[in-house]
């Protein structure tokens, strides 16, 4: 018999994902027929915000250093400057005595949970995600020779404690968060980091520590708040991973990094194995231009008005013509209810008006849709009578 | 019992990647006593050599462009016109026709070789690596779930053919070649091109395809030859695995990308694949700034004759103080025998006299040492007494 080109598990993956492939195709064509104009794609999460001056300064001063010797490899966490500018930013910002050598700086996020899962897990091991969640989640895990175990948050997309108890057992290793989320838009309010905190507490035990992983890439794309509330000073076994990618709007860049709380246990260990496995997962480390340059704008932040905006224009809209939505407090997403349990079917409705989201099934989480608000304004203004319309279609039936 | 902080496999791995550091901070310790012009470091492989000038004329260039979208997510295999620039250069440097999509741009030639193993191996496959090999190898196959297989070169460090195909089983998925070798210097040569593309072929069958993975990052740095022979032209499931950061001094960058052959049978399955995992592995793409530097000077190298000076100035020394070597072609590392057949025993007699090399062992040849002349010319100048006393030692034993 003939064998795949390619491993079975990765040709299962591909065909799995060959759906968002279908819809981005579905898009191609729509543009090409309608024009661009009438084509509302809300199906991309590409932060579209313009970095801040800060950053293009930095880049212009690194790249007139002229430094031969800082292109090279440097120690695997990063430029002992990058790492001290990043800590001290997240002491800020966490209100947490964070040192430079606790911080390892990413290729992104998404490194930086690769590097965190397949630090902590042995094979077998389990990862809670709460859904919805952030698809690329599943991967993540898998990689880390780990188990996914999914387990749903409420009605206001808040953790459901009683529910991650339930779905603890000997082999749950990790409990993996993202909040603000990507795609509900939810900040975890205080009280449900402080539970979560507290019920984790319970369960770490010497012969079975529990890590909490916070995906924390958002954490400043936030409205009406001041705070994005963390469960990170509760729980002494949590890692922070996060990014510049929405911060600066520089997602392509790939600036990341892992930071880790001053109580962690047997912190130095954990450090040794993350920056090991930065080398060997084929990182190696951060871009080193890139890390010059963070190490000089490490506080700044994209005009999330900007985004405040977008989110107001779509939110009042969708709830005037009757969708159900839950108005997003972070991050680039509204997760509405789609008006007919089908979210697959609505979907396809919504793109016979010109519109692209993506279905909540993606995301483990059936019967919503994520609409990305991190698009040109004039795209949500002009979608606006689509969106009315699709909805007005399903309820005259 | 208490369960370790981090994976049992990890924690193994960092066990055994601990005479290193101790190594480094031995080092360290030494330079701290004598002070650093009588410690001659020759364990590291970062090239020391200068980025030429058409790099950081398109670094200054792209810096002043100031294109607020050019900094996000574009799509995972790259920019298209840093892939056609890549495209171009490698359709030059193989004498290939290789087309923009067939490349896929990467995190470094590591974040190359750990997409395309994971993209090919299913688990238990086996990869057969040619010692002396680069040790990440090691990591790179079992982080795919696949095992290492070792074979050693000849004397010349040139392939085995009899012992390749002798280690040839139901389930070797891969062959990993590095030629110019890290740690040999060694250049394979044209007839063990042509015999390994050979051998390979006999064996492939549909049933059972094996890939032939060029992991060619030194290609360019190469003395006393015009050409770098490859097996590439020779056997259609070969990929192509390099990157930047020898060409032009920028390791830290991770400037990498793999290139699929023209010929490779189903090769849009296999950039299906690649690209995916680019994404899923956590790379996501290769750093947006660095891509749009890349496609403009993606032709330029830098100064090989700094590097060849540095090999002519050890390598003749070693040679005349009676040391056993074949003298290096390629790449930036010269690797003789050990005058005592115990390398770890030599390597610290070597310490004592400020030299600090790698034991042959960690790559996979006992009694042999690697010597990276990617230092400064001073470095080896000075050196040479030492070397010279630490063989003199052994001798008059």
């Amino acid at each position: 018999m003939a064998r795949s080109a390619v491993a079975a598990k990765v040709a299962a993956d591909m065909k799995s994902a060959s759906f968002i492939r279908e819809m981005f195709e579905r898009g191609r064509r729509m543009k090409a027929q309608r024009g661009d104009d009438h084509v509302f794609d809300f199906s991309l999460g590409n932060p579209n915000g313009v970095p801040p001056e800060q950053f293009f300064a930095a880049v212009r001063a690194v790249a007139a250093e002229r430094q031969p010797g800082l292109h090279r490899y440097m120690p695997n966490a990063g430029f002992d400057e990058c790492r001290a500018a990043v800590a001290s930013f997240l002491s800020r910002e966490y209100r947490l005595p964070i040192d430079a050598k606790s911080v390892v700086m990413t290729s992104g996020a998404a490194g930086g949970c690769n590097a965190v899962l397949r630090a902590v897990c042995d094979p077998g091991d389990e990862v809670i995600l709460l859904a919805p969640y952030f698809p690329e989640y599943r991967f993540y895990t898998e990689q880390a020779n780990a188990r996914p175990v999914v387990v749903q948050t409420n009605d206001a997309f808040q953790p459901d404690l009683e529910a991650i108890a339930a779905a603890i057992t000997p082999r749950t290793r990790a409990v993996l968060i993202n909040t603000p989320n990507n795609p509900s838009g939810a900040v975890f309010d205080a009280a449900a980091c402080r539970g979560l905190a507290e019920l984790l507490s319970r369960h770490d035990r010497p012969d079975q520590p529990v890590y909490l992983v916070c995906d924390d890439p958002y954490r400043r794309i936030i409205y009406d708040l001041d705070w994005c509330p963390t469960p990170v000073h509760h729980y002494p076994r949590s890692i922070i991973v996060s990014s510049y990618s929405k911060d600066l709007s520089i997602a392509g860049e790939r600036a990341g990094y892992i930071a880790l709380p001053p109580a962690l246990p047997e912190r130095d260990v954990v450090l040794g194995a993350l920056t090991m496995l930065n080398r060997t997962l084929g990182f190696v480390n951060m871009s080193a231009f890139m890390q010059r340059v963070i190490a000089r704008c490490a506080d700044a932040l994209c005009d999330v008005e900007f985004y405040r905006g977008n989110r107001d224009l779509l939110c009042k809209a969708l709830l005037e013509y009757g969708y159900e939505l839950i108005v997003p407090r972070g991050a680039l997403y509204a997760f509405p209810r789609t008006p007919i349990p089908d979210d697959v079917d609505f979907i396809d409705r919504l793109a016979n008006h010109g519109i692209l989201a993506v279905p909540g099934l993606g995301f483990g989480r059936p019967g919503y849709m994520r609409l990305s608000f991190c698009v040109d304004r004039g795209t949500i203004e002009r979608s606006l009578p689509a969106f009315r319309a699709a909805i007005g279609e399903v309820r005259s039936r």
